[in-house]
């Protein structure tokens, strides 16, 4: 046997890294070079996101829902699978010539039908109106928006003639809603000009932009983190258009401000038009992006070239208006995304969305606009349009009203079919809404909810924890790797502009692997490896849920325990009931402090002290509003428990303290009962051994003389003593003779 | 004005590609460097990853939890946060020397009780098992050990006094308890050869295996993907050293393999001891790796060197054994791991995690043999050790019993403090166990848990969808760009090799500032940005559940009720509250009955009446307790609508009976003021025609004769009418008069 110590070696051998194989890397299509860019951020992974929001004066449709289900799917990747940290920022357009139309109409409509008036004066100014209408629809060139009209016409001549007829309230009635249009504009025509109250337009933009919020998240669509109206940023538009002017790039003309494309375009640190520089020149889109109140040939004459666009409206009569150094007026539409953008995300953003549609001129002139005021060349790094929406195979068009709403589209399908027939088409590719479309949404849903009750029924089954985990065989591993491998497919997909489809397909894939396991383990009798299906399920769970396919309640922070029911549903169930509780007691406690009602006011005290914390809720009366906290039961409990040992400690404080004051006093009192004569002696057999006729010690307990200083100590004492025991003495006879 | 088209840019300007400033890569401490390298690993995203895992004879302690939850942090942030595709195994050792120990000492020392033997018999016993128990003792050095053996002693003579003088059964009881380790073991020595029941050793170990799956799940770790069971492994083993000996690194003695450490290291591909080349030599080290039951002097003959390991153990009767090319034996403890982890993850790995203390030899040895078997010289790329854990500052050993079960330490605290007395600790540093330690992790989770309690409070009133968006001020600007900057830091802590505890320090940081926030809202009375409060929430939200400091359950697929919570779990959940608030309610109103306050007695039935209805709940106030009714809000609102009905009608059917008593009365008053002459000629010209000098009717309208009986009847009326209309003359003469 070899026994001595071999000369081994005594330090740590290299280490090589390993080789990274990771090729892909998140790129997306960018609207500015029109190809697939490596996605990198301004800063660090700070990702700087501006979405444009809708103009908020009419329902929201399957376009906004194409627009908004991508971003919301791009967001959600990016935030829950690349993990960026994003700060997501959309407008909401409460100012524009679409809504004061809208709300003008609306409200001298609303208002002519409430003045009931005579069949004979509505047929006359139905037939005026009609006028009017006819001579638009004689201008009218589009085919469809004549089709569109011609209809109207034929309604409302039908109608007139039935009124003419019968002269019911009813034939009244119905002359009104089928003139709702022409009459509408023709009241517009006439009586516009007088409305001025603010309120006619911002009732009107609350309404839809409530309505707007509550399709989104019935879409399941994510907030955004900040919401900019551009009501609310008038002075800072103001201030932007300021700037651009004094860059050159913005002149006044008439009370109006407009942008100087050719100079800004002819600038050699400048572009015109990044997005679509063919798009130059087509006045048609132009004049629709200016709006239909600002367009007039007055308004054209203002402009040095004719492709310039408004930065700043001067307000006509029915107009709403803001003071500002051009005279009374309303920002153009362009200018508030670049402002708003700006002022929440600085001068360089990293993402702008927005509907392929607003690409020119919207887009194009926000670009132009930032770029004027700061005088950078790259105010968007990454531009990305969602893709065209069409209608089975049909354009979807605002003026055809051919659209379908939200709010319809969520009768006939659910939001997550919704969203899978989303997903099953690349964000900026066009998407037919058709039957066939919503028949393989509902396909694919089927194929992955299948899967997840299969699982879901296995994983019931799972036996103890030790059977929960049995030893891998061939085809385990098989699955398993089968598994790794789509997971890094999906990765690629999705790395590769956020393509959905093809990671859908590697999911559906990767669910018939599962499935055909699963069947020849029962086939074979063999218990499936349940750890391995349920790795499979929650992974496909997790990515449906960044998709947004599967939405969760956020719950927030640490879980309340109270027994069976879930944290999550105990705080969203009991919450409503839990306020209108403390809002009573609100009511109930002010009322009492009031009227001096003691009785209530302990019991509220009650309530709060005793009751809800056994429930698991901490009342704190701070402030005017009475805070509601849910905590763990254990948790108050053990809060209540300190809160009363404090008390309890206190009070036992005061009482020891109360008892040392008695004691004091007995000690006092006893004391003062001793005649000066005795007041050494009580010591005696220790401390002295002999005392003077007084009493006063002149030999200390060990037979040694009492010094002259300490006599002297000791006579103040006796003299001390003398006045207590005298005021004793007088008492007690004082008591006597009483 | 100028209209020609400007000859503008037609094609799309060059775009700049962001410059990448995103610095931090994650980096993790490599105990084969020493230092912090960059992780990459082998293939894409994939990690191959490999755990130690327990060996199943006994309670999981405190430093299990140490190594397990640790692993766990970086598994679930590399997996949550970093998104890595994770393939996670550990394996369960039910084949040791400890095992066989344990189990036929357990299972001889049961059995012997079960004998109920005469006292004399258990005192014989005892006493020569503590002769053994004696020699043993003499041989100890190590003082803790020593002084344990010790107290055996002591009360092993004390118990053996006690019964020779009692002689009863308590006191043999007591007897066999005192003396149980030394009497298991002397009963061992006489008959531990003669056990060859495999189940005597996996009964031990199933049940142990149970228990560490149970306390792992109190903690809060995730399952491993695989588990591997040495015992499920035997043929891949013995293959596997077949291998070994092929490649030249294994040689066959006395029925054991031994693995040929000298000959690995003068390889020139391969060192032996990578991780600790300084511990080559530790004899004592080594021993403990190869087990009690493997280290007799006959053994280490069988070896060529000293510093040589056992890859497969000839079994001795009374030790399980396995067939093999060696005979009857079983497997070393160090060769499981490189076997079960090639198995499942091929011949290189990601990662390898394990304890501190099982740097050398086992973790030496398991590189030793996969590079022996592959001839491979990289066989895990990152081997990470989790930190050593104490005890109140002193070192916890296994032979000394000052070990905490994991299942003591939870009844102390919960496995949220748990986990944050570890996050606050770095996973590769030593960690306290001491009553500091969790004060500090209370304190931590207190301050989160406030703080997501007054986000709670905060959001629950929300308003309107378009009043949770306000526009940004600068305070909520700052707090945003804190916000957006603490991510970037939280990041780069979790880069630096997973450093919870400065991620957790940036945490707490915001917290603070978004508490800052909040108060100076408060006292400016102004309403806090919940958006943002949101945001701040779910983020920390997020990372704690990543940190496993919030377990949520895994919901699979998709959720089966889309809708609200269904009505009986909001019955079950809301009751309790709603009571309380009943309850309230009532006490509440006794008292403003009492004292008539009516102000409060109002609010009681708006409470009743119009808060409550909205949240489907109906409160009945029926006899002395107010009943308490969930009913469907749609319900109560038409029985709402139903009961104005009711009042409405009530009201209308009174105000009709008023009128129709009114009319009578008139007609009554009319009739009586009617002369009596006149009676019948009021009728004149239509019933009657002709009338006698009283005004009686003769003749009717027709001309018709008036019968006697009629003239009879009319007389009468005639009668009652003179007593009215003298009635009202009467009263009329006294009205003038009066």
């Amino acid at each position: 046997r070899d026994c001595h110590v071999l000369p081994m070696k005594r330090s740590q051998p290299p280490w090589k890294v390993p080789v990274d194989t990771e090729t892909a890397v998140l790129c997306l299509y960018n609207s500015l070079t029109r190809k697939k860019e490596p996605f990198v951020p301004k800063t660090g992974r700070k990702v700087l996101w501006y979405s444009c929001g809708p103009t908020v004066y009419d329902a929201s449709h399957m376009g906004h829902a194409r627009s908004y289900i991508c971003f919301d799917i791009l967001r959600r990747v990016l935030q829950g699978y690349f993990n960026y940290d994003i700060f997501y920022v959309m407008n909401i357009t409460d100012i524009d010539d679409k809504i004061i139309q809208r709300a003008r109409r609306n409200f001298l409509f609303s208002q002519y039908r409430n003045r009931n008036l005579s069949a004979t004066d509505v047929t006359s100014d139905v037939t005026s109106a009609m006028k009017t209408f006819d001579a638009k629809f004689e201008k009218t060139t589009d085919p469809d928006k004549k089709e569109m009209m011609r209809k109207t016409k034929v309604r409302v001549s039908e109608a007139l003639k039935s009124l003419e007829q019968t002269q019911t309230d009813a034939a009244k009635d119905h002359l009104l809603e089928s003139a709702c249009d022409p009459l509408s504009a023709w009241l517009d025509g006439k009586h516009g000009a007088e409305l001025s109250d603010h309120s006619i337009f911002s009732s009107l933009t609350q309404h839809w932009e409530r309505e707007f919020h509550q399709d989104m998240a019935a879409l399941n669509v994510l907030p955004a983190d900040a919401l900019t109206r551009v009501s609310e940023y008038v002075p800072e538009i103001i201030a932007y258009v300021e700037k651009i002017i004094a860059n050159g790039y913005g002149y006044k003309s008439k009370g109006s401000v407009y942008f100087d494309c050719a100079k800004f375009d002819s600038s050699p640190d400048h572009s015109y038009a990044k997005l679509v520089p063919e798009a130059v020149g087509n006045l048609e889109a132009l004049a629709e992006g200016e709006g239909e109140l600002s367009v007039s040939d007055d308004r054209l004459k203002e402009k040095r070239n004719e492709k310039d666009f408004a930065l700043w409206k001067a307000s006509k009569p029915g107009e709403p208006e803001w003071d500002s150094p051009w005279g009374k007026g309303r920002p153009g539409w362009h200018i508030e995304c670049s402002v708003m953008c700006c002022d929440l995300l600085g001068s360089v953003i990293d993402i702008h969305t927005g509907g392929v549609d607003l690409k020119f001129p919207h887009h194009d002139n926000e670009i132009a606009q930032a770029e004027a005021c700061y005088g950078h060349d790259q105010w968007v790094n990454y531009f990305l349009h969602s893709g065209h929406l069409t209608i089975e195979g049909c354009k979807m068009s605002k003026s055809l009203k051919n659209f379908i709403t939200i709010k319809e589209a969520l009768k006939r399908y659910s939001s997550r079919q919704l969203r899978f027939a989303f997903l099953l088409h690349t964000w900026n590719a066009t998407l037919d809404y058709s039957v066939n479309t919503m028949q393989e949404a509902e396909q694919v849903e089927k194929v992955f909810n299948e899967f997840f009750l299969t699982a879901k029924d296995l994983l019931r089954n799972q036996g103890t924890e030790n059977e929960a985990f049995v030893k891998w065989g061939p085809t385990d591993k098989d699955l398993n790797s089968s598994f790794l491998s789509k997971k890094s497919s999906v990765h690629e997909a999705l790395c590769d502009s956020v393509d959905t489809v093809a990671a859908l397909a590697h999911m559906r894939e990767l669910v018939k692997e599962a499935n055909i396991y699963i069947s020849a383990c029962r086939q074979s009798n063999h218990q499936p490896n349940l750890g391995l299906i349920k790795a499979i399920a929650v992974y496909l769970t997790d990515i449906l849920k960044i998709f947004g396919a599967i939405s969760e309640d956020t719950l927030l922070g640490f879980p309340v325990s109270t027994g069976n029911a879930s944290a999550a549903s105990v705080e969203a169930v009991a919450g409503p009931f839990v306020s209108a509780l403390a809002c009573f007691r609100d009511e109930v406690r002010a009322v009492a402090r009031k009227e001096k009602v003691n009785e209530i006011l302990k019991t509220c005290d009650a309530l709060r002290d005793d009751v809800l914390p056994e429930l698991g809720v901490r009342l704190e009366d701070v402030g005017q509003v009475t805070a509601i906290k849910f905590v763990d039961k254990a948790i108050l409990m053990k809060e209540r428990e300190r809160e009363r040992e404090a008390v309890e400690e206190k009070r036992k404080a005061k009482e020891a303290s109360q008892k040392i004051q008695a004691e004091k006093q007995a000690a006092k009192e006893a004391k003062r009962r001793i005649p000066p004569g005795d007041l050494f002696r009580r010591d005696e057999g220790s401390k002295y051994s002999e005392f003077d006729e007084q009493g006063i010690p002149t030999q200390d307990g060990a037979g040694k003389k009492i010094t002259d200083s300490q006599r002297k100590k000791m006579r103040k004492m006796y003299q001390q003593q003398e006045k207590l025991y005298a005021e004793y003495q007088k008492e007690k006879s004082q008591e006597t003779s009483a």
